[in-house]
């Protein structure tokens, strides 16, 4: 009997693109269900009452709700092709970095959003020192995991694709080669991954996307 | 020859705690190095250069930072007295509810205590509405990690003993057995536990540091 693997996720969001990533380098096969976030189906409210938000991970009739979480679900369940070091202190640094932009690194960024003017350039600061310490993170190393995409990498999908047009929209520069060189061709080199490339949202529909949550 | 167990914490600071009670449920031995949070050590700061936080740990030479990530570390590294369920689902679901504690409901939690006065009806209806989840989560059991102490409890360590005296300092009432009876109780059982009570600070100082650091 087959598997039941099921992603609910939203076209225009990187959190359930990473789930799907991990799932694609790990060649689970499964089926994706587009959630239309202003009308969220029944069916994600029931398996992620607390959040009520995509991604949800469904896996033989059981629900699994945040995107960090169903990865490290994943990487469990899943065995070829894994996304964590094995050794044990590598893990927890790999961890501490998945810690890092998922959480001050991200805030930051989105703190660049919804700031109000007069904090912007206080938020642009910030944000530019979350994508130092990344450049520095790499370390002269390909991906953050080494020479094959890992769940560092995974989490920082955000930074590799939606923040480029994010930052054009809103006309600052976070990210650019002179400022993250390293950093820079990393966001190059893992969006040009044919397994990654075939994951984004067309660039122009993004944009729009992006244009029209901004100027809520 | 020894292990090498190091942990640099502070005393009023619930997230060394966590760290501690993780290694004494499991009995490893360690030092502790208390650390000036007004004066860090060279050694912490080197142990933990992006965050310059406590707690760190270390062990035999390498250092781990970031609260979850050293308690992912010590289950992966010591065996005894398992803090996460084996089972995939169990485990997927502990760390939802850990990262529900760490991340919602303790920046609901924080922002109570640092939001304007005009805001703050609303920053303790949020607060309310996480711990609500939370009693919900108990869902009978003793504690969160069914009849014995697991990673959920531990990261819930500041609700259990933080959370009275600081809404007591605020005047407010976050969390109470009427509000909250099995959440209330919760904090009563776990607290009670030799291994937790001996390692919580004394409650008068906690309090004057509290209220001192509110004032600030």
């Amino acid at each position: 009997m087959g598997e039941e693997v099921k992603v609910f996720g939203a076209w225009a969001s990187p959190f359930s693109r990473k789930v799907e990533l991990a799932l694609r380098l790990k060649g689970v096969p499964y089926d994706y269900i587009e959630e239309d976030l202003n009308n969220k189906s029944s069916l994600l409210l029931q398996y992620n009452s607390v959040h009520k938000k995509v991604p949800v991970l469904l896996h033989n009739g059981k629900s699994i709700a945040e995107s960090i979480v169903i990865l490290e679900y994943i990487e469990e369940t899943w065995k070829t092709y894994p996304i964590l070091p094995q050794d044990p202190n590598d893990k927890a640094m790999a961890r501490f970095w998945i810690n890092f932009i998922d959480g001050k690194c991200s805030s930051a960024i989105r703190k660049v959003a919804f700031s109000p003017e007069e904090e912007r350039e206080k938020a642009v600061e910030e944000a530019c020192e979350c994508l130092k310490t990344l450049e520095s993170a790499l370390n002269g190393k390909k991906f953050f995991g080494g020479d094959t995409i890992g769940m560092v990498d995974i989490v920082a999908l955000f930074i590799a694709f939606w923040l480029r047009p994010f930052q054009e929209i809103m006309g600052l520069e976070l990210l650019s080669s002179e400022k993250f060189p390293n950093l820079f061709k990393w966001t190059d080199d893992f969006v040009s991954c044919s397994i990654v490339k075939e994951l984004l949202p067309p660039r122009d529909k993004l944009v729009a996307h992006i244009k029209a949550h901004l100027s809520k």
